[in-house]
């Protein structure tokens, strides 16, 4: 029997105000409208971003919401003028859409499409409404995506099908912190080709960081984490040197340890912590005259980064990436391909599954350290 | 008769201690020893780097000193092994040397050369001694150059040869200034042809930032400065627009007003000023996905830039430049022959003149807003 124009009932982890757990509710879900796309999603990863926004440190976050923006499903029907994916097709959604039309998509110099960000930011579809709801409320959507939902509607420009013989329950990983990480790398070819490069916080994203180093030659691969539990992980994904800041003589920083032992400094740093301090560590660590920083991590709100302006006059470049610069629609189903063919890896960072009705110990082991990804089945 | 060999007895602007007025002294300036150069110094600019380690606010300034960086001269002497310049070259000394056997220099990617850097920081020569006395009590070089004295001694890598029908008295200001600002817009070609600039700080720097922009087709220009008799200078070095920070709408930043008047904000802005305030507000001018901001002033000591990290991860570049990136023993001869075919300006930065006798009123003059460059005439 087909759902195709009918509200679908489903269950979704739904958090109700911020701070709260999750709760696993029987929700509605609209049909999608002109230019939306309704998904039935398989797996989702979850992202230290979810757990940001549940605890209510958002000072962004709106509720109820139903979060998740790391899945992976099938599309079950399409809205009007939905051109780029069909029924039955496997995809990922994306939060950040690749409209192609508008003004940052046409410049060719950042993956930040504006076509839904306004919309998205409130958590609603681009026609300000949503269509979640549960006895009649309205449930907000989250970054575009929502995956903790058994069906999830997104904006057409927010989703892109990938190749049916790759496993959604892998990658799905792919909606944020594997491609995060290797855009970070890679969208610095050539240059970072055979440099060396020092990589702070050891999580998902560091992993990736480390991984997609390693496929680009990088000479030294010095991971950097406080977890001496880490060591192994990183180098398991390819780090050449584990630093572990606590363990330094008393006194010293990481950056002036580092910048010891590499001659100068690194070519190039990434911050995948999101801890300010660590951000400026990683940008002092950058060898002077050319190295470059980048801020991968999300910090909190009202936070800064700070730094000595001769940091920058003496030719270090800090710069950052959202979603690894990467273009979703554009670049996600070559690196599908790429993981099919072994090129690049997904199924390592896998450590933990959950099911859906079990979403918040995933969210608990999240905080271990013996947690890179834990993968829900969204599936009954 | 020849003074090759011998110590030369000049006259010298010398800063005998931190916050102290230079005094007109004679002094005696030794002989060059190997892959050293004299100079007698013809022409010599004023900048704020004289006035910030004269004032005694440069932690690193030592005393007493020899300032001055930005002069033009002809070489006395050389010593053994020199073979860059010869007797009678028209010269110019350059703070950043270019050896072309370190590491920075053969990196390819940064003009930092590390030769003589140690030695040059402690305000000596690279065998760790001074040229400069009075009376057998020695006296500091500067930054490598010293060109407040009738005749200097600098390491062979930091002195670079030009065309001799080049005036001196105004190819002198390519020793600071005017190429900073001219390396810290043209390193960043081609991206910056036909984009929107913004350029806090209508100095000379400022304004030779101002200049090269319009020379690589910049489409709007926007210069940025609290005093409005800056607005004459700036239109008159190409600027396309004037905005007086404390002419806005009262509590309107001037990054947030930037952003709205260029639907978006700058591809490149500039900070001039060495304020780390404004550095700040040059960042947040920046355009989100590709705005690009290069920090050329001098902070004090011990100031911090700071801001949201959001400010990166969406984007923007944060970046430096010292002596604008530029090769002095490579470009500075290019540099010469743009100016004589009327390429690039010079001429138009020489607002006031003194006389070494009078070269306090060169620092004074400075400080007011109608000074763009004094120049000094080093002879008798």
């Amino acid at each position: 029997m087909s759902t195709v124009g009918k509200v679908i009932k489903c269950k979704a982890a739904v958090c109700w105000a911020a701070g709260e757990d999750l709760k696993l509710e029987d929700i509605e879900v609209a049909p999608p409208r002109a230019h939306e796309v309704r998904i039935h999603i398989l797996y989702t990863g979850i992202c230290h971003t979810d757990e940001y926004t549940r605890s209510g440190k958002d000072p962004e976050g709106v509720f109820p919401v139903i979060l998740g923006h790391e899945g992976g499903g099938i599309v079950e029907s399409v809205g009007e003028g939905v051109t780029n994916v069909q029924v039955g097709d496997h995809v990922i959604p994306l939060y950040t859409a690749e409209c192609r039309e508008c003004k940052f998509c046409k410049s060719g110099k950042t993956n930040l499409c504006s076509s839904v960000r306004a919309t998205q930011g409130k958590g609603l579809m681009p026609d300000s409404t949503s269509r979640f709801s549960k006895d009649g409320q309205p449930i907000h959507h989250f970054m575009g995506t929502s995956t903790f939902s058994q069906y999830t509607v997104v904006a057409d420009v927010s989703v892109v099908a990938v190749d049916k013989k790759a496993p959604l329950e892998k990658v799905c990983l792919l909606g944020c912190g594997i491609t995060t990480a290797w855009g970070a790398v890679t969208k610095q070819l050539p240059d970072i080709k055979a440099s060396n490069v020092a990589v702070f916080g050891c999580g998902a994203i560091g992993l990736g960081v480390i991984s997609t180093s390693q496929l680009v030659n990088c000479k030294r691969i010095i991971a950097v984490d406080t977890n001496p539990n880490k060591e192994a992980w990183a180098k398991k994904f390819g780090a050449t040197e584990f630093v572990n800041p606590l363990k330094l003589p008393e006194g010293k920083k990481i950056q002036d340890y580092l910048v010891d032992i590499t001659d100068g400094g690194l070519d190039y740093t990434f911050d995948c912590t999101g801890n300010v301090n660590v951000m400026r560590a990683a940008l002092e660590a950058c060898h002077k005259g050319w190295g470059v920083s980048t801020i991968i991590g999300v910090a909190a709100a009202g936070q800064e980064i700070s730094t000595r302006p001769f940091q920058l006059v003496t030719g270090r470049v800090w710069r950052g990436t959202a979603f690894g610069g990467v273009k979703g629609r554009t670049e996600i189903p070559g690196l599908v391909e790429d993981y099919l063919q072994g090129k690049i890896k997904i199924d390592e960072y896998v450590t933990h599954h959950q099911k859906l009705n079990t979403i918040m110990a995933g969210f608990h082991e999240m905080h271990s350290g013996d947690c890179i990804r834990c993968v829900i089945d969204m599936r009954d």
